[in-house]
């Protein structure tokens, strides 16, 4: 099935998820290219990971080109150099797998300490070359190659920012397993502070700096400004693959650590009414996010605006490409194999759900608002900042408070 | 007691450890200066310490000042300017309350899960301003108010690599804690490849950027020879504060992970013929570190040449600092209270116990020498590299290839 035979997966026989399988109107106004020579980039990369003997059989193998890894990379990375770009998309292959058998598995015997081990060892095959510091399996093999042609491909600083953000990544994880090893639901402000980690932000936008060839200064990178924007990127990601793996997550051991889960388990209400919650918070992180990108650009070189460019791609690529990737689209908890074709037929909205433009009450992310100047937070296009308090959301005229869950297919 | 009076602890009637009072002399050809002015600096540290009401009573309190937190820092960071030093010494005090009552108590009870939350909670809160992730102890509040200092005097490049440093550190203490809930003790490759983040390396030299005020750019500090040499110190200085911790920890409910007891454990022997083992493995990285640094100088500007000399007090520094610490000389699992004036009597010695210049046997730290030009390698002052296998020493005339365990006091 294509987007156009059919809007979502509903059409098949499939259970629904508890917050349906047609997802609220994505609002997200910026372009989404992607890379033109991803068809080939995607052949290439499936040989390699063929090469590396990392399936167990071919439906193992049919759930990793699920993933569409390639996809991914080359719409967040859509002006990227074939070599690094195709490194990028091998190097995602091999992170769906460990998330699928290791990270985030949801089983309730999860041993953080096991986890931190292999964490350790992973980051060091990138950082210590020759430490061989993993074992002989195909899938630690297929890390240390991956490990070795990224220190070859890709210049010091470059390296070390990915190595950097792998080890943010892997900090993230392991702070997700010690919660389900804890039993702990975190809190909103506690999930929003750890959320873009878990989400291996700074390792992709690393790899977005490195195959486009972004030189940015570590003053760019660095300023606080800068560094908002980058989590609130993050999060945003995040809050959408978290709705796209909503289905494929349902039926884990323990209660998946996701916003609308975060939302309902702190705040009460049904999965549907912590969805619309949620998507508030989603939302107004993007107003947020494209007000502050707007002022950085004011004075920013050509480097940073190449990056800023890639900040947007990075959060409008992944809505496209989890839209149409039979991972999320033809969960695995549902299909004994992906479905080619599957979507979920998302539909957009021009406008946020939240109108609001002031700092959401969330300490953990108050600080991106204050990155803003105060003269550039009024926007004509939003009526005023009622959303105050999230609890209890204020009752708005018309549509635009809540999610418009029936708007037309895509 | 000082210096002066006595060689070392032996003479009270503490019980001495396995590798005795006495320890084998140092090999550090580097120059050791200290802040000129320690003596107020620590002066306003205590009366920070007493003003955050961290200490439960007097002897919490004299034990955090027997970590001469202040000498430390004043001998590794010996032209900072005051402000930011002070910050950083506040900073270190703070970090050996942690390790005392988090990290490194070799609790055989301690729960990876547990340290991994609170480390993502330290983490942000120096990243995250208001995230508010931690509780309201004066110990918790104590790092709010570091890390708002922090963020308020550093700029935003040195508060990233700060930030960085920092997260390295607790990824480093996770695994730690991490083998000691698996009943692991690493191998020597493993230990090497983990133990200079285990001892905040990256964060200590990022205050010493800071706070020297040494401006490098990412791509002096990225090139892989200089992460060499950051990797190699902070295992100088790893050791070194096995060996002055030894006794300190001997008595942990679990065996403490120290390179006397890494070689140990997998290599057999008495703790003595392990320390041995152990000083031959140190003294080689010492000199490695010493080639790389003077190949690096050479081409080096003014700025990486200050940070040169920098990791160079970071080892020298440590050894003095511990030499003469209450918490190393007179431990509290041997004393009740701190001795004043406790001391080592450490000796030194001119050249290393092992002769060689070749690259070790160890995975994890053989890409150190990989940076050495060839011709760097061959040095007058050393023999032949005979030491090619750490398990079976080759035999060598005279006391070269042995720590000079009886060598007078210095």
């Amino acid at each position: 099935m294509t987007m156009a035979d059919t809007a979502s997966p509903t059409a098949t026989a499939a259970r629904p998820p508890a917050i349906g399988w047609r997802l609220p109107p994505f609002y997200c106004p910026i372009e989404a290219p992607v890379h033109p020579r991803a068809d080939q980039l995607e052949q290439r990369a499936i040989a390699w990971l063929d090469s590396t003997g990392i399936f167990r059989d071919d439906v193992d193998r049919a759930w990793s080109i699920a993933t569409h890894s390639t996809d991914f990379s080359c719409r967040i990375i859509p002006h990227g150099r074939d070599e690094p770009l195709l490194l990028f998309i091998e190097w995602n292959h091999w992170a769906f797998a460990l998330d699928d058998f290791w990270h985030d598995t949801g089983s309730a015997d999860i041993a953080t300490a096991r986890i931190v081990d292999l964490n350790a060892r992973i980051s060091r095959c990138l950082e210590a070359p020759g430490s061989a510091m993993l074992g002989t399996t195909p899938f630690e093999r297929a890390l240390e190659d991956l490990a070795a042609r990224t220190r070859a491909m890709v210049g010091p600083v470059h390296l070390r920012r990915i190595a950097e953000g792998l080890r943010d990544w892997l900090f993230g994880a392991a702070w997700q397993v010690s919660n389900i090893e804890r039993g702990v639901m975190p809190t909103l402000s506690d999930y929003v502070a750890l959320r873009p980690s878990i989400n291996g932000t700074r390792f992709s936008l690393a790899w977005s700096q490195a195959a486009t060839g972004i030189e940015l200064s570590d003053e760019e990178l660095s300023a606080a400004p800068v560094q908002a924007l980058v989590d609130a990127a993050g999060f945003v990601v995040s809050c959408d693959n978290d709705l796209f793996s909503y289905a494929k997550e349902d039926d884990q051991e323990t209660t998946d650590q996701n916003i609308v889960n975060v939302v309902a388990h702190h705040h009460g209400g049904t999965p549907e009414q912590a969805l619309t919650e949620a998507l508030a918070v989603r939302d107004r992180v993007m107003t947020l996010f494209l007000d502050l990108r707007e002022q950085v650009a004011r004075d920013a070189g050509g480097e940073l605006r190449r990056y800023l460019e890639a900040l947007g791609h990075y959060i409008s690529g992944c809505i496209h490409w989890m839209n149409a990737a039979p991972r999320y689209a033809s969960p695995r908890n549902r299909y004994r194999l992906p479905v080619p074709g599957a979507t979920y037929g998302i539909t957009w909205r021009d406008t946020p759900s939240d109108p609001g433009t002031g700092p959401l009450p969330i300490p953990a992310a108050a600080w991106w608002w204050d990155q803003l100047e105060t003269a550039q937070r009024p926007r004509s296009r939003r009526a005023s900042d009622l959303h105050q308090e999230l609890r209890v959301p204020s009752p708005r005229a018309g549509g635009a408070g809540t999610a418009e869950r029936s708007a037309p297919g895509g």
